[in-house]
């Protein structure tokens, strides 16, 4: 078995509003940063896991994705995984 | 003006306890994914800025994460910055 560790980023799909987003591109405003613009928040998370093989890790790391992690109606999810030394 | 993208992990601090992680690390157990272990959950920003060069957007950026993406003491950052054709 092999250690791998998997970043996963979860952000609220383009074509649905992002409220906490919009009020942080608002917030920037009153800290004199206006040309920061379209600001989107979603989540980061890492984990460890064990496999066999990287695809092995890949579909674990998915399936967790689909079945926890991420809202798939409302957000989707791109992640990597490395080999642990 | 160029026109900037920034993608910015804002993460808990290693020494510090992340519940929500802890938390979705014991639920991964009742998935039947029981080999994923340590999650940790931070945030996933983008956003979008215009800056004379990438150092000033940059700066800008660094600005953004230390004045109001992130709360430093209990959390670290790490941003990159990608030019928008």
């Amino acid at each position: 078995m092999t250690k791998f560790q998997a970043e996963i980023d979860v952000m609220p799909k383009k074509e649905i509003l992002d409220p906490q987003g919009k009020a942080v591109t608002g917030s920037m405003k009153n800290l004199g940063l206006a040309e920061i613009q379209n600001v989107r928040i979603g989540k980061h998370i890492t984990l460890e896991l064990e496999a066999e093989s990287a695809e092995a890790a890949e579909a674990k790391v998915d399936q967790a994705c689909k079945n926890l992690l991420a809202n798939l109606i409302m957000e989707s999810y791109t992640f990597k995984i490395e080999q642990v030394a």
